[in-house]
């Protein structure tokens, strides 16, 4: 059962017991735009306990460099170095695991930031922010001649999905059985300012449905994700804990990768997912309301 | 294990065996705008014999009134009450078996013969294809006012789909638990003229995943199809066969209502998904090349 903390006492064991905190960011640092309460204190609290941070995000629609300016905007310190995305490492899988030649290309169904990953990997790129590809006229595959150089489709959240990506991703799948079907991350949700709204996984859900398959998911909570901080980062995964506030992805994550691991309640779940006859059967170490009542150990 | 038909007898005693023809027509009659060969001569051997006409289709972007028009175009005889599609099954779903009162509201995520069908049905609808919601301008909550008298999200194959539609129906299913989520047709893909691409059940795929509940499918092989036909046309299901392309519709559709199968091999299914050791659960009782070798019981 998942140990819930409350006590200054409780928090200043946290900061005693790990020394690598790894941060999911929408929900637990911040909700939208809006910072949660207690935030930039507690990251300085862990940064004067000389701790090492990461940012793991299954955020697409940035590039590192950009969200590292989310952070700016919102007056938290953070370095590019710290911060994984499930773009940054889908374009390390392409070209690291996959090892896929440099002449091929990816087709993306996503956002500047992904290509922007991609582009830092040396990766050729199609679909994506093209013109041509964000369009609501009619598409006709008659008119439409595949390049053979793509080796993979790669799906992220995608603002602007239309029939004319879906259709191409579909039809490079679909004719090219050694075409690698990619999702940067497969959340249901995206957590917006403003409110839930179609995440990553109901992008590329189309294709997955016409092709009867599903993608190999990048991010959280798949360990392609903590291999990728792990080729960057030295750690002890049993002096770790990985913070988030969605059961099925961060937490699956850290509990899979041997990390201990701290559901906050200021995000996606409910505390009845937690504990109670409801619970879920993903089980983090320990759960709190929010990040922010670390505060409480410093007093 | 499916009778495969080949002589000028198997297709005769076809004949005599069945009343009601009812017929898929993509992959059947036609592909894309091409016909089918031999499938007029067909269609006027059953006019002939006084057999019972119908065709039944899945297709949601068509009205009953513009399927008859492509009939018309194909130089086909076929009559409005003869066309069973899945739009004005959905329609006549809402206002006969779900009994939304007239003040209530659909919103379409779907093209303009889906709401053509609502309308003849006297349902009101929003979103389809109003311009407002077809578009790829990036999509805010706050600036989204949900119309409290939708009752229902009504999903055909949309090729305008995009995310403000996407969001505006996921917010109406999250947010009211009462609200109907519908599907016309589950169908993976969509045959067009000129290859396949993604079908209606890859547009309500990305409002599946997000919702983690999947959609009342009405279309094949759907019950309520045949309720709906059953109610217009009265006919004997042991003198009825119901002939289609596609084994998890078609075949499926025909098999739960107790009529006879035939499945034809010019659409989407090949003969190692009828026979040997890779065929599929769902058994057609016949099984032919096309429906335009039925051309041999004339001579």
């Amino acid at each position: 059962m998942a140990a819930r903390l409350s006590s200054a006492q409780d928090y200043k064991g946290l900061l005693d017991k790990y020394d690598t905190w790894l941060f999911d960011c929408d929900g637990v640092l911040w909700q939208g735009d809006r910072l949660i309460e207690g935030v930039p204190e507690v990251l300085s609290l862990l940064r004067t306990h000389k701790k090492r941070i990461l940012f793991v995000t299954n955020n697409a629609t940035k590039s590192r460099k950009s969200y590292k300016k989310k952070f700016d905007q919102l007056g938290l310190e953070a370095h590019v170095d710290e911060v994984f995305g499930s773009a940054y490492a889908s374009a390390v899988y392409i070209s690291t695991v996959m090892k896929m030649p440099k002449h091929k290309k990816v087709y993306v169904v996503g956002m500047k930031g992904l290509e922007e990953e991609l582009e830092e990997e040396g990766i050729q790129h199609l679909g994506g922010t093209d013109p041509a590809d964000n369009t609501l006229a009619e598409f006709h595959l008659k008119n439409f001649h595949p390049d053979p150089d793509v080796g993979a489709v790669l799906c992220g959240l995608d603002t602007s999905i239309n029939y004319t990506k879906l259709s191409k991703a579909f039809t490079y799948l679909r004719r090219n059985p050694g075409c690698a079907f990619l999702a940067t991350n497969i959340d249901s949700t995206y957590p917006s300012a403003e409110g839930l709204l179609p995440g990553a996984g109901a992008i590329s859900a189309p294709l997955a449905t016409a092709l009867g398959r599903q993608p190999l998911s990048i991010g959280k909570p798949a360990e392609t994700m903590m291999d990728c901080i792990k080729a960057k980062c030295q750690f002890d995964p049993t002096r770790a804990i990985m913070v988030g506030d969605r059961l099925n992805t961060d937490i699956e994550f850290g509990n899979r990768g041997g990390l201990s691991t701290l559901l906050v309640l200021t995000g996606i779940t409910h505390e009845s997912e937690v504990v109670g006859p409801n619970a879920s059967t993903t089980i983090p170490t320990y759960f709190t309301n929010s990040i922010g009542d670390l505060r409480t150990a410093i007093s």
